[in-house]
C-alpha cells in the first residue's frame, strides 16, 4: 500500500467506517500525556494505534481491565553486556515489556570496529524490539592498550546518518573533550545535529558547564543526588541506571519531583544475564522505582514519552492515535508484569513468553576474532629484577585496584612463581586481535584461587585475552581453549579444561539462549568457589574483566603492561630503587 | 573560525581559561529545567550561552537582580495580520521579550503563492528575530473563490526541506482530510518528517481521532476546557492564543497543571497593530495568564521550553550551556516588562527600545498584486429578479453572518439600489489578482454606513478586494484609489477619497512602521463612526475583512458570488419562488 493509502486506511479506520485490524478492549490506559488512567478501547491497523474510544476490530482482545502502557525503553544500554545475541535478548526483555533499548555498541567496536557496528545493525534489523543505535564515540578508550579496531571521526560520519542512528554514543573521554582534542571535538561536530550522549561521572561545575557547551544532552553516570541535580539544572537528561553492578535508583529517587520529572528517563546500562533473567530489564526500575514511592505513571513516563522526547523519537513512547502500536498490558502499576507485548501491533509476547519466531543472525563478520599467537612458558615468565613489586590487590565489589608493594621469594633465576609466595597470582593479558602478540604481566592479590587458571575474553574496554592462575601450564591451557572456542571463558585445573562457556560472537557473546549463558556463568564461578578457593561474595569474572581498564584506579594491566591509572604511565613489575 | 575551533572556544570560556564575550551578572535565572530561580552569572560567547555560575567577561553587564528567562516564543502567528514588514514587526516585539516566531505566512501565500513565502523567507533571514517557517497547508482555502495563487504538494516539497521550515501549517482542511482527500494526504506524507500543524476548531471523538492518526501535532484552536482535555489527552500540544479577535487563555486556564503543561504553549495566531502596540505580544500572554494565577516559572516554561520542544528546537528555549544566547530580563514575573533582550548574545533591545539597525526589504516580488480591471457602475449592478431577496446580516463582535431573506424595493429597471432601501449597502467582492476580473456582488444589513464607501484588500483568505457603500460613485472611487495604492484600505464620501493607508506589500502589509500602520487604521475607523454612521463597537474593517471567508457560516460573499456555506453552494441574490 503507497503511503498516501495508508493514511486513508487509517482515517478510515480512526473514524469507524471499516475495522481495525485489531482492537484491545477494556483497557485502563495509562496517559503519559495527561498523567491519568483513561478506560476506553484502541484501534491498531498497520502498526499504529489509530483510535483510542469504542472501536470494532477484525480481531477484539479483550483486555480485562489491565493496565495498557507503551512499551517501555531503555535509553542506554550496551547489549554486549547480556552475552547473546540481539534475537536471545530480545527473546528475554520483550516479554518483560521493553519494546526499545537505545543501544551503544561499544564493546564490539572495540573488537570488530565498524563491522562490528554494522553486525550489531543488520542482526537487530527484524526484530520484535527496536533497537536504535548511539554510535561509540571512544574506540578504543584509550592508548594505553592494544584494541581490535578504532571508530574514527569518519567512521562516525559513514553511520551517523542512518535512520536507526540517534546520534554520538556516551563521550566517555571528558578529559579529552575538556582539554579541546581535536578528534574528540571533530566526532561532537559530526553529531551535532543529532543526540549526543554524556558520561561524566562527577564532573561539575565549569568542567560540567565546559562539558555541556557542545550540547551533550544526557548523562546515566550521575550517582549522587547533589549531582543528579546539579545535572538537571543545566539541562541534561538524566538516564537512571539499575545495571548488574551500577545501581543508581534508591540515591536519586529522591531528586525527582513533579516539574523535573520529564527530563528523567530510565536505563540499564550493562545489566549480565542471570540479572536480567533474575530481576527484569526496565520492569525493574519501573518496580523498583514505586516500591520506593515513586508515582507509578510518573515511574511510566520515564521508561516510555520522556525516553522518546530526549532521543526524537516522535512515533513512541504513549498510547495515542499516530503512535507505533509498542504496548504493554501490565497485571497491575506495581509489579509491572506483562501479561502482553505488542511490538507494531503484533503480538509478541504473552505471559512472559515470547511468541515470535526469529532466526539464528549471520555471526560470520564477526565470528572469528580470537587471534592469539601460542602462548609458552616464556610468555609467562616474570622476572622483576628486583623481590621489592608491584602488585595488584583487589576489593571486593570495587572495580578500582590498589596499589600495593610486596616483597617476594624469586626463584634462583630470578623468576617469580605462585608456588613461592601464598597469596599472590600471575595475570596475562594477551593482545588477541592478532595485531602485535603482547602480552602484558602482572601480579595481583585477593583472588585467592588455588590449583588452576581462569581466563576471558571479556576485558573492558578492548577486551584481549586475561588469564589468572597459579601455574603457568593451566594458564596456558586456558588461554589454548579459549583460542578454539573463539572467544570465552574458561578454567583449568591439574592439567584439565573443568568448565567453559564459548562466546564466540566477537568473544564477547554466545550463541546459545541467555539461560544457558546463565546457567554455564553459574556453573564456572560455582566451580571457582568450590573448587578452586575463591572467596565466597566475590565476582571473579566480573573484577577479572575490569581489570585491564586503565581509566580506573589505581593500578591496572594492559598488553601493553602494568598501567599506574594516577600517573597515567606504564610501570614496571619490579619497583626500581 | 572553524566549528570545531569554535567549540573549543566555547569550552575554554566555559572552564573560565578565557573570558566570555559577555557575561550578565547578578541574575536570578529562570530554570525551566527544574521550575526554580537560580542566582548567579551567564557566560555567553559567540551567540550562545557556554556557562552558569560564577564568571568574568570581557563585558560584565549587572542585570541587578532582574529575572533571567529565556526569550519567547510565538508558537503560532501569521504576522501578516501585524500589517507591516518583518523589520517592523521585530522593532515592535522583539523588545516586549519575543525572540522566536513560528510563522505559517498563509496570507502572502494567498496572494503570492511561493514567491511569497520566499518574500517571507528571505526578508526575515538577518532579523535579530528568529522567524521559522511552517509552509502553508491550505492555499486556496476552498475552491469557491479566487485566489492569487496556489500551494500544491509539490510546492511543499520544495520548501519543506529548509532549515528554518519546521513542518506544514495549520491543516485547516479537516473535513478533506477526514475525507481522505488525496492532495491532502500527499501534503501530509511529505511533511512527514517533521511537524505538522493542526487546526480543528471542536473536531472531537473519532473524527479526532482520526485527524491525529496522520501525526498532526498541535493544536491553537481549542476554545473550550473540554475540547482542550480531550486534544491533550490524545497527544495534542495545545498553543493557547491570545490574538485580536480570538483569546482563549481565560477559558482554558483551568485545564492545565503540573502533570500536562509540559504539552502546552503560547501563540498569539492574528494580533493586529493596535493590540500589539497597547497590550503587548507573547508578553501579554504570560502577563494574563499569571494575572489569572498561573504559576509564572510554569508560563516562561510555555513561552519557551515547552515550544521548543515541540518544534524540535534544540538549542532553543532554556538558559543553559550550550542554548542559544536569546534571552530577555524581566523586571517582575507579574508585569513581565523587558528591560534588556539578547538575540545571540547581541543586545538588540532595552527598555522598550529597539536598538538593532534593519534595513528596509526589497519588496519588488510582493509589491505588484493589486490587478483589477476598470470598474464600472455596470459591474456593481444588482438585479435580483425579484423583490424577495437574500441578504447578509452581520452581528457586532462575529466573524459568521446570518442569511435573511428581505423584501425590498426596486426601481423601474429592477435594480437594487440603497437609497430606496434604508439599512441596506452593496457589497463587492472584486477578483485582484489579474486572473479573470471576478466581481461578486450582494448586499449586506448591519453595517449602516451613509454617504460613502469603504474598501479593502484584506480579505481572508485570497485577499481580493472588498467594497461595501451606499452609492456606486463612491465604491467606484475606493475601489480606483486603492488600486492605484497597490493595495490598502479607502473610504470615500461625497465623491472624494476621505481616508486611506496603503498596503502595497502583498496587498496586505505596509511599507510604514507599525506606529503608522495603528495611527491610519484608527483614523480610519473614527472617520467611519464619525462621519459616516457606521455604530461604535463595531469593527467594520474586519468585519469586512471576513465577509469573503466561504467557511464561515452561514451566507459568506466571494468573487464567485454568494455562497450559502450551510448547503455549500452558491446562490442567487434573489430568492427563486
Amino acid at each position: 500500500m503507497n503511503k498516501v493509502d495508508l493514511l486513508k486506511r487509517r482515517i478510515d479506520v480512526a473514524k469507524g467506517k471499516i475495522k481495525a485490524e485489531l482492537v484491545l478492549k477494556n483497557c485502563k490506559i495509562v496517559n503519559v500525556f495527561t498523567h491519568t488512567i483513561t478506560e476506553g478501547d484502541i484501534a491498531i491497523d498497520s502498526g499504529m494505534i489509530v483510535g483510542i474510544g469504542n472501536y470494532d476490530g477484525e480481531i477484539n482482545k479483550d483486555v480485562d481491565g489491565g493496565f495498557v502502557a507503551p512499551g517501555f525503553i531503555d535509553s542506554h544500554m550496551h547489549f554486549e553486556s547480556a552475552m547473546v545475541t540481539p534475537e536471545q535478548l530480545a527473546s528475554v526483555v520483550v516479554p518483560m515489556g521493553t519494546t526499545t533499548i537505545i543501544t551503544d555498541p561499544h564493546e564490539i567496536a572495540n573488537v570488530c570496529g565498524i563491522e562490528g557496528i554494522r553486525f550489531m545493525m543488520d542482526s537487530t534489523k527484524n526484530l520484535p524490539l527496536n533497537i536504535l543505535f548511539m554510535i561509540p564515540s571512544c574506540v578504543p578508550s584509550s592508548e594505553f592498550e592494544t584494541s581490535g579496531a578504532r571508530i574514527e571521526a569518519e567512521d562516525i560520519s559513514r553511520l551517523i546518518d542512518d535512520n536507526r542512528v540517534l546520534g554520538l554514543g556516551e563521550m566517555m573521554d571528558y578529559p579529552g573533550l575538556l582539554d579541546g582534542n581535536h578528534d574528540v571535538l571533530k566526532k561532537i561536530d559530526i553529531a551535532s545535529d543529532k543526540v549526543i550522549d554524556g558520561h561524566s561521572p562527577e564532573v561539575s561545575g565549569k568542567d560540567l558547564n565546559a562539558y555541556l557547551s557542545v550540547r551533550i544532552k544526557t548523562d546515566h553516570e550521575a550517582s549522587y543526588l547533589k549531582e543528579m541535580e546539579e545535572k538537571l539544572s543545566l539541562g541534561m537528561y538524566i538516564a537512571i541506571r539499575e545495571g548488574s553492578a551500577a545501581r543508581d535508583l534508591e540515591v536519586l529517587l529522591p531528586a525527582i519531583n513533579n516539574h523535573n520529572e520529564r527530563r528523567t528517563t530510565f536505563c540499564t546500562d550493562d545489566k549480565h544475564p542471570a540479572d536480567i533473567l533474575k530481576e527484569g530489564h526496565i520492569n525493574y526500575n519501573l518496580k523498583k522505582a514505586v516500591s520506593l514511592g515513586l508515582d507509578p505513571i510518573t515511574a511510566i513516563r520515564m521508561a516510555t514519552i520522556n525516553a522518546a522526547e530526549c532521543y526524537n523519537l516522535k512515533d513512541l513512547g504513549a498510547i495515542a492515535p499516530g503512535y507505533a502500536a509498542d504496548i504493554v498490558v501490565l497485571e497491575d502499576l506495581k509489579d509491572f508484569k506483562a501479561l502482553q507485548v505488542y511490538r507494531k501491533g503484533i503480538l509478541v509476547a504473552e505471559n512472559g513468553e515470547f511468541i515470535y519466531e526469529t532466526r539464528k543472525p549471520d555471526t560470520s563478520s564477526v565470528g572469528d576474532t580470537v587471534h592469539i599467537r601460542e602462548i609458552t612458558t616464556s610468555d609467562l615468565e616474570i622476572k622483576p629484577g628486583t623481590q621489592k613489586i608491584r602488585v595488584m590487590r583487589m576489593h571486593t565489589g570495587l572495580l578500582s585496584t590498589e596499589m600495593v608493594i610486596k616483597n617476594v621469594n624469586l626463584d634462583e633465576e630470578g623468576r617469580f612463581s605462585c608456588k613461592d609466595n601464598t597469596g599472590l597470582l600471575k595475570i596475562a593479558v594477551i593482545e588477541r586481535h592478532g595485531k602485535n602478540g603482547n602480552v602484558g604481566l602482572g601480579i595481583i592479590e585477593n583472588l585467592n584461587l588455588k590449583g588452576g587458571a581462569v581466563g576471558l575474553t571479556i576485558a573492558h574496554d578492548t577486551h584481549n585475552l586475561i588469564v589468572a592462575g597459579d601455574n603457568d601450564e593451566d594458564m596456558i591451557l586456558v588461554a589454548d581453549r579459549i583460542s578454539q572456542m573463539k572467544g570465552g571463558i574458561a578454567v583449568a585445573s591439574g592439567g584439565r579444561i573443568q568448565k567453559e562457556l564459548a562466546l564466540p560472537v566477537a568473544g564477547l557473546m554466545s550463541n546459545e539462549p541467555m539461560e544457558y549463558v546463565a546457567k554455564a556463568l553459574d556453573e564456572i564461578s560455582n566451580y571457582l568457589y568450590d573448587e578452586m578457593n575463591v572467596p565466597l561474595g566475590t565476582d571473579p569474572l566480573m573484577t577479572l574483566s575490569f581489570i585491564a581498564l586503565p581509566v580506573i584506579p589505581e593500578i591496572k594491566l594492559t598488553d601493553m603492561g602494568l598501567f599506574d591509572v594516577n600517573r597515567m604511565k606504564f610501570v614496571g613489575i619490579g619497583v626500581e630503587e
